[in-house]
């Protein structure tokens, strides 16, 4: 597929600076692209590789005399290098139609144009909306809805009576719906508390690989739209993650903590059960977060303390045996002080 | 289902006060407890939700009198609550009988009313026990015996030759009884030692979503009865787990290492290789394990320490940068006495 | 399988000291060795148990007395330990052909002697190499390459166009060729960037079970030759992995890191993207990496500092609430000094 410069930059409402009928046949980085691909410059410290790149025609903020062929000019090169990329991506692969080799039980109901691969199993009653991609290995349990458009890669599993919104991604070997990590002791003995809840995930939301997002113990498990999650992420019951936070690989939220919207949790975090992390918060990776944190703070370090703070204390962190002979060195300069003093 | 309370309260050995005839068909929290719904009052902090809740019964500890409805008296109502939730709790769907769709190779032995869902493979040899359910996308290698009531949710994998006891639950996506972690080094390169042990778990256990146990390099990795785990454990080969004890999320047994009995492991710790955890030691979340932990111990931290320990220490962690200009600052103050003695 | 102690000396390059002629069917540790079994003294802590085994011939460095039977001497007893391990592991069970309940769709070539188990899927124009086995579960998408000899365990996905070498080994449940997680914003919406490239694994890989191994967002995610890793080890977009590199289970590279080669990353360690770790660089189990390391160095903590300093540090953590009071102290024994010197 080829596309002109100018087809290019009305899709994202750029305008071209210089010749807007170079036909351009993908995207890459400045260093790899070749002669018929965009590329974009992405910031100030890219200069060197823009002069030097083989790209037919480049993304900027603003025009620039380092790069001689056409410009399209845009506000947020990085969006543009994302929506461009998105017109080229090649399309995700669909079986046609609904495989023999697939089970599908009684009283589901399946959307116009699903893809339905070998090997998926989907249980009773469940509603299947349109356009939806299930990979090979998927389970589907009984009464689990699934909005349109929805991806879900080989071997996820979703259990049942979970509710998965439109426009969803789940990557491979994610679980949506295991049990709560729910007992109540009887002397030694974990007695098993029912987890009879939910997963409801949102529309726009996409899920990494191998994830586990539990569900409640009563009620739901709430990831709300436009979430994004990394690999290995475990989500406990009754958590609620709101709208459009971003949550790095192999965090851990445990059960109840409520997570607000637009929140940045950083890779390999751990938050305890029952607090609240305010919108817009940022979460420094492999913080320890043990109380809740107020909407709009910066926060790293176990336990975490604002950011900043967190910057200062770490550069001392590998100063401890040095203070600790320094304070023995200065009681002992104290004490000889204090017996010149009695003596005197 | 509705039950009389009498009924309910009999089945878990409580004593009724009030009219015991109400007819029951569910449990919920204080809070979203519906009429016809019974639900329970686990401590002082629920006092307010316990007057304003809508529920036809409670399960107390005590008689209360913020609460006009018949209440079930009982030792301990969250342990309660887990009975009473386990007898209206949905049955595991299951599979009848034997799907065409699965593979189950020569020699092996399935007992009584056991429920196999399309795509679950079977190998050779294997001894299948009564009741047990393998939910699509199971694999289950040669050899291997799962034992009675066992329930395998989807996409597990269970290599050959590994021991599952009876009423085990393995959730989705998890792995038992691959390779060990085991190289020797020849120069630069890594000299695969092959694996040849099993992996053990006795009855009553329930493995989380997606965790890893590894089978022994040689004799068997062993998970003892009653151990709970919770999502993306790692277990490595030749670890022993105790009795009861309590996996918390993502955590990570190094190989060879011990855990005794009635064992806590908070979220995301990590333990090193070789070590023995004496019994009903509770390890913080977070922490990083580097020796042995002597029996009834509470510990945590990087490097572990005695909890309160922790408390207090975490608590000075972030003043450092405040110590370091206070320990420059006294230093000076040292110096200049010492300079205003000397010249005296 | 029994073969003479000769052949066995004989295929590991080892010198019989005593009867060549005695029979061997398996190797054990010391402890549980039996007769007919050859063991190993992998060290000098294990002298109680080599005057105690009951095995039938032992691998030694040097020939010693605590033993009476014939002993085989050879440069390195545990890198010898797994050489035998290895003649008397049992095979790879393989299923005999390619099962009528896989789909391979079309236009993928095959190679000789592929093994590929029920409940497969191959995609189009994939290549699969000779003797290549496939466990039932196992996804392969469109234009995989799979090297020859290679193994690829239950519920295993692997997607488009990624590149497996020969002689590479995947455990269960991991994920090769997930879309990075790769997002521009606009305004509080995360818009996807397409991952449009791939992974590519070569010759002499072991991955875990669980891991999480992203495709480039362009170009490639690179992971050489002889790289062994753990379980949930989770690799990111752009990451390139050096040859013999060994990263233990729950480790975490972001994006576009670089780590050399004969890398030892400990268990639970979290790098940040963009950096680079050179050759032989040894990183602490649980370490925090925040900036590039130079080749050769044994780092630990968060952050990462000298592996000796850390040990240094670590043990002083635990005396900081000490600390504070003691500081408290000398302040104000250095403030009744001043007062002192000043009234004199």
């Amino acid at each position: 597929m080829a596309l002109t410069l100018k087809h290019i930059a009305e899709s994202i409402g750029g305008a071209v600076k210089g010749d807007d009928r170079v036909l351009i046949k993908g995207i890459n980085s400045l260093l790899e692209a070749e002669e018929g691909e965009i590329s974009f410059l992405a910031g100030p410290r890219f200069k060197d590789q823009v002069k030097a790149t083989k790209a037919s025609a480049i993304l900027v903020r603003e025009p620039t005399t380092l790069y001689q062929g056409p410009q399209v000019i845009v506000s947020d090169p990085y969006l543009a290098y994302a929506r461009v990329a998105t017109i080229f991506a090649p399309a995700i692969p669909r079986f046609s139609g609904i495989s023999e080799k697939a089970v599908i039980e009684q009283g589901t109901r399946l959307g116009n144009d699903v893809s339905i691969y070998p090997f998926v199993y989907v249980g009773k009653e469940s509603v299947i909306g349109n356009n939806v991609v299930l990979f090979p290995g998927v389970y589907v349990g009984n009464r689990v809805r699934l909005g349109d458009e929805t991806v879900i890669y080989p071997n996820v599993t979703i259990l049942s009576d979970c509710i998965i919104g439109k426009h969803v991604i789940i990557h491979a070997g994610t679980v949506i719906g295991s049990d709560g990590f729910g007992y109540a002791r009887d002397g030694d003995v974990s007695v098993k508390i029912p987890q009879t809840g939910i997963v409801e995930i949102q529309d726009n939301v996409e899920i990494g690989a191998n994830n586990t997002i539990d569900r409640a113990a009563l009620g739901r498990t709430l990831i709300r739209k436009g979430v994004k999650t990394d690999n290995l992420v475990q989500i406990g019951h009754n958590v609620v993650v709101g709208e459009n936070t971003i949550i790095v690989a192999q965090v851990g939220i445990s059960g109840s903590t409520r997570i607000g919207k637009g929140v940045v949790i950083g890779g390999q975090v751990g938050l305890v059960d029952h607090i609240e992390v305010g919108d817009r918060v940022m979460i420094g990776s492999k913080s320890g977060v043990a109380q809740s944190i107020p909407a709009g703070e910066v926060v790293s370090g176990i336990p975490t303390m604002p950011h900043r703070l967190w910057l200062r204390t770490r550069a001392h962190i590998r100063r401890f045996p040095e203070f600790a002979e320094k304070m023995k060195e200065l009681e002992s300069r104290v004490g000889e002080l204090e017996e010149q003093l009695k003596t005197e």
